[in-house]
């Protein structure tokens, strides 16, 4: 397999074409950005710990039925992808308030939310990546109806299986952040990443932010708490 | 029919009790305010004018099936409506891109919608009303899955209505906000008011804008737009 031409560079990662029909590469990389990219610094190690931490959960939620764009690892920042077109819109999913939501709707982050909730965001950096509901999607022809049931059945689906799995590593899956591609065969299809620069995880117990709201906060740590989520991830797996 | 104690005063209306037993008692104010209370001023006969405006379109759609709170009319800026406790859910339908929608999804003001979109908004001064969807509206319990599909309902039958009527004045409904309530038999029911505070009114052939927008962008003949939506609805009903 070779490595191809670069077809985007976004704030934490590279794809490349391969020479493989159908085959993405992806870098990750320790750039790290917040607000939308107001924020820009570096997490040593990010591009390794990502790239791992995103395998084992791709590969954990396929042996739950869950299909997703992940291939296989290639080296220790990158990994090989189904090629998907990616939908436009940023599916987020919550179980405890926290972030926008805590600040949206008035509620002391920490809050156990009475059911899990899912929102849209439309991917757009020059909007600021901003909430959206099922008749905007529509409008901006983001996804069709059958594609949002789809993409928020699965989400679900995924939160079910990381919740339960977190839980017993002594992590709160507090909410996180997908993306779906359309693939090959027009079939929505999980992809992106999933990792501490997508999810909020606190520890169980303390409730200490193991995730990039570390470094949105300039809590310090930023680097212990990414290697202490792949530490537990890898004593478990 | 005597006017009782005051029950709650609004940026644009006063509520009292009465002595019958379900009905309510509305003063119109002319108390201006936009951007959440952040603009105040006052626009002069606004209370006459959104009384008698908002009886009319009231009276309209009773006539076309659409049950509302709109008892009667009692003075030049009074009205009389049935009892009903506010859902704390503003419904916004939109046919145009203007306003908060535009500046949302990177429209240019005036763009005609693919189709009528439908937006939830948390009433809540405090947090400055924000945009939710359901699954916000679920965990706040501000109403059930059920309320929600009535008054979407609704209030696309409101679009329908007024849409076409607003049309053969030679105005265009671009969008406009409504609030329902829960009536005395745990029903849904339209209710607050339909003006030009609440309706974005453009002339149909001019764009000119004959509401609120005025006042919220100084762009000065404020009372005679009022005016205006008010002459073309007396010449027709």
């Amino acid at each position: 397999m070779n490595k191809g031409q670069m077809l985007y560079e976004g704030k934490a990662k590279r794809i490349y074409q391969t020479n493989e029909e159908g085959i993405y590469w992806v870098e990750y990389k320790d750039d790290a950005t917040a607000f939308n990219g107001a924020k820009k610094g570096q997490i040593a190690n990010k591009g390794f710990l990502n790239n791992k931490i995103s395998a084992l959960f791709f590969q954990l939620l396929k042996k739950h039925g869950i299909e997703n764009h992940f291939v296989q690892s290639i080296s220790e920042n990158e990994q090989l992808i189904r090629k998907v077109e990616i939908v436009k819109v940023e599916v987020v999913v919550r179980n405890v308030a926290a972030g926008s939501l805590a600040k949206r709707l008035g509620l002391e982050e920490g809050t156990e939310l009475p059911h899990t909730i899912v929102e849209f965001y439309y991917k757009d950096d020059a909007l600021n990546d901003p909430f959206i509901n099922d008749d905007h999607i529509s409008i901006l022809k983001l996804a069709t109806p059958e594609q949002i049931v789809e993409m928020k059945s699965q989400a679900l689906k995924v939160n079910q299986v990381l919740r339960q799995f977190m839980k017993e590593l002594g992590i709160l899956l507090v909410d996180f952040k997908l993306e779906f591609g359309i693939d090959v065969e027009g079939k929505i299809l999980l992809a992106d990443e999933i990792s501490p620069d997508t999810c909020r995880f606190w520890d169980a117990v303390t409730k200490e932010k193991l995730d990039k709201d570390r470094f949105r906060q300039d809590l310090g740590g930023v680097e212990e708490a990414y290697q202490e989520i792949l530490k537990r991830l890898e004593a478990q797996m």
